[in-house]
């Protein structure tokens, strides 16, 4: 790694880089390659994923991915893009010249929600407003205190999630619509955190059933956002996707990329999966 | 099938996932194979549809697609996420390194419609306003229980489907439209029961002629639902598709992806069909 | 052809299925072929065209095609689809493996068009109406009877067309919109017979110069109709395709797919003019 | 040359046929010829050239491709479409198999305008109107000769033009917007007519700077007419093509393909720019 | 450069040529170079980088590129186009045939806004207005002249810009919408001004962190501006462009193509990220 030791890290403010790297297999050009050569090949794809994931504040996830669209996916949270771009190209590389082809890739950055509840804002519409309680008092510190904290855990996660091993993944990109009367640009921030705050109602209702991630990309790709779904069972990614498009955010708001379904699977078991 | 034994299933709570795969086959790669390696393949090929189809809810129908936008497709239905994943990268890979190069696919899941008519509204709508029977009367017990019956195999025929053998498959994607006025997810629970029924009437009225799976993919590819018609004569996919473009809400709602012809064919007449 | 003897045909209840493939033609791979398996190729596809020729009900014509987008084109019009599917794999294979790789392809199927004048209309509007004639006298018998006898031989030429050998072909798909104010599929039958009529007008106008075959994929292809014109002068593809544009069928409700233009060629001229 | 000499021309009743052929120059197949195949493969392309230009009524030039979009590019206007189309294959194969590969092409015809001034619209609105000119006077005899000299002119040359050796050519494909309330195929004659005024009025201020042919593609290719600019200096197609964006007729009505740069230069300098 | 001492330069009577190149490195055809080729491959690009930046009015900048859409990228800048054309084309050859592997390229030229504040403007609203000077004043007279000194110093960065050595670049094209009532070329030019004016002053309160350089392309290539941002944390890049993004001029005018973000390096280290 005596590329990384020389390059300044790009490390952002705050937050983590995310790369979401999907793979054909390229089983002719695999074909080519002596049993040896294959031998430590494989061994070289596991020593990376190692070397990653025995770096601070770095994730590295490995899937199969369903359907011939992709074969294997890898998904890498890590602070520093220099390091993280240094670490795809060797992902990419590593099984051998060319027999992981790239399908589809996706660059964004773990960041806070601009619609998450404010102190201010839960003190005076849930304390004061719906519980009636009068600031100053101990149940009002006490539930203070305890807000604070929650949300501090919360924002915490979506700047450095620690992600599950729910077996089911899926991806998919998405932007806000800026189109004739369905202009999501140009509503005021108030009409945005109103129609952002229903959707994340329908979110918490899956609790324990889905972890969801959302990380920023406008500026980095093609999309406004990536989307990160953990899940047990593959119905509840269909459900709550389906549920959610029902939210005026996302049915009048709501431009979607294509959807990757991957399951995280050990080095060992994702090689026999994909016969090599 | 090691892999499968160490793996934890990836069973839905209900229905069965379902894969539609095409390929366009190599025949510059195949050439390269002996005339041994060929026999090989094939019969490898053939071993792993009959191992797919021995296996306990799970079916794999075989065919040959028309023009040369794909040359073979497969229909895989099984409960299994993470053995329809091994099996799709096994059939991929059956004839050797890529003579079969994926064209294209799609992952959904069999699933129940929402719209379907409940016992409440049997009961009253039918039974009690159109027929006139009174609630408790042994006629009104029997057309119940007679409609509860039906609802059943059907809802169980949703979910678990058995295709008939008939010779022609067409496979389309299809999305509901959100767009200006024709915004499907802005309309009320009421208004979407509707305007399927209208829909549901033209089905129907092709009994016998066409057999209709839709299943669900929101949340796992490209489009929210695939829809696969079997049918003796291509003359009434042609009519059904049409017929139903009038249907409100395909003419203001539905957004197609393209359209697959196959047709079901064995596997020795499939390899003369496409010159193996 | 032991392939065909032994599968059941698919042979629509009216009309023929018609098949217009589009291939480029690799230089590179037809350049590892020796002379002799250069001019075996070369046999081997024009017996199949003969072959496929001889057959009943069944047209094949060929053509070198403008511009790199595509080399050679063939258009296939045959009743049933097993056996066009068996012939289209053959054909694509004919000059060896990958020699001609496919770009476009499409699939439809003749069929007669639901907005030509019924019997009924014409006794009404035109004898009665426009004529003023009485039913039951000779006149109006005589008329009727030349009318249907020219409507079936339109109609049988729609179904089970003979192509002349004009030496212009030139192939696009098409839609019918269905967007925002401008939705084909929501017109009355009577709004859409209306302007159907203003735009076969404009068809007639070309008689002599431009034949017109418009062949139904809806639910077979990613457009919703085929048409093929064939023409004596390039400039009258133009003008026809240019002129029809103002008529409200196209202005309005009109998507068009890619325009592929061809040249009726004898094989041997075809094989000299993409330089085999 | 003897497949022309058997195939019956494609000649229009007026006008030109024009093709613009864009390659990508696969320097990989290149470096498999040795250099004597390098050298006869130069004399092969310049030779083809020298006979294509020695033939009457046809031009062909010769581009370097700004951009890895493209490399080398040419312009070929001539009457007959089986020549052109004979030539065009020649061309791609000239550099041996698969050594230019085609990115992107155009079929075209040069056309009249339907939007030109009448020689009753001059005599009316300019002669008798703005000049108080009386028919019959010598005065405007003179004028109205003069004027029809003029267009007799300016119409020969947008049928048979004759292009200047200007270094910059810029090629782009368009269509007429058929859009809700921007249907340009839903205006009268005399709006159309109205609004190409303008927008000739905005070329017509390039004069000198930018030598500007519009052929028509309606039927051919993909868009309705293909534009070839020509000019000293890449700026004022920078210009002009952004000026004319403001007209109403683009600002509206207007829908761009894609954009491409070439460089017009003799073949051995082509040769020495993309490095053979 | 034998090449270039006899073709007549390309240069514009403002402004220089800009290309962005990103490229794929296939390392199935770096491979098959040997040591030593590999070697001289290296210096061949490296001796190049040098031969351009010795260039006068010329930069290149080199970039390792995020996610495997890309590996490598460079951005040139220098006046003629024959040279940047011969260089492209250097460049894309220099580490062999096919081993880089163009995936995205985009043509522009530096160019001054239309929309800066004129002398007139700054005199009247500025200095008259805001500050309540009058004209004549020494006062009046020194602001006019520190205006003119900066306005020509921003000018002539916008047209012959000195970009800074920060380690993030982000890419990306953009065209101004034409779409129903959101149609940017049907505003008068006040009404762009003032819009234009609000996103400038977005783009002011950035200062120090990002460095803006808009290049125009109407004409060039498909969009109708490229945008390059440098910054020192890439968390400023998402963060301006989002901001940007409820301006009124983004929200209902802009149409972006796809976002590339690279990292400035020097060649040596480039070749060790992208593992050559």
């Amino acid at each position: 790694m005596s590329d990384e030791t020389s390059v300044t890290p790009l490390v952002p403010r705050e937050g983590w880089h995310v790369m979401h790297l999907f793979y054909h297999l390229d089983h002719s050009q695999w074909s080519m390659l002596s049993a040896d050569e294959q031998r430590a090949a494989k061994t070289r794809l596991s020593t990376l994923v190692q070397e990653i994931r025995s770096q601070e504040d770095t994730h590295l996830l490995t899937f199969a991915v369903a359907t011939p669209k992709a074969d294997v996916g890898f998904m890498l949270l890590t602070p520093d893009l220099q390091q993280a771009n240094a670490w795809e190209k060797r992902l990419t590389l590593s099984l051998g010249p060319d027999v992981l082809s790239p399908v589809y890739s996706y660059l964004s950055q773990t960041e806070s929600s601009e619609y998450t509840t404010t102190s201010e804002q839960y003190a005076e519409n849930t304390l004061k407003g719906e519980k009636g309680l009068s600031e100053g008092t101990p149940e009002f510190e006490a539930a203070m205190k305890e807000f604070e904290e929650r949300m501090k855990h919360y924002l915490h996660h979506r700047l450095y999630p620690v992600l599950p091993d729910w077996p089911v993944m899926c991806f998919y990109p998405m932007s806000k619509r800026r189109m004739g009367e369905d202009n999501w640009y140009s509503l005021t921030f108030e009409e945005r955190k109103k129609l952002m705050g229903g959707h994340a109602r329908t979110g918490r209702s899956y609790s324990g059933r889905i972890l969801q991630l959302i990380t920023g990309s406008t500026g980095f790709d093609e999309h406004e956002w990536g989307v990160t779904l953990l899940a047990k069972d593959t119905i509840d990614i269909k459900a709550i996707v389906y549920e959610m498009r029902f939210d005026e955010v996302s049915a009048r708001y709501a431009e979607f990329g294509d959807f990757y379904i991957g399951m995280q699977l050990p080095l060992d078991q994702l090689f026999e999966r994909v016969c090599l």
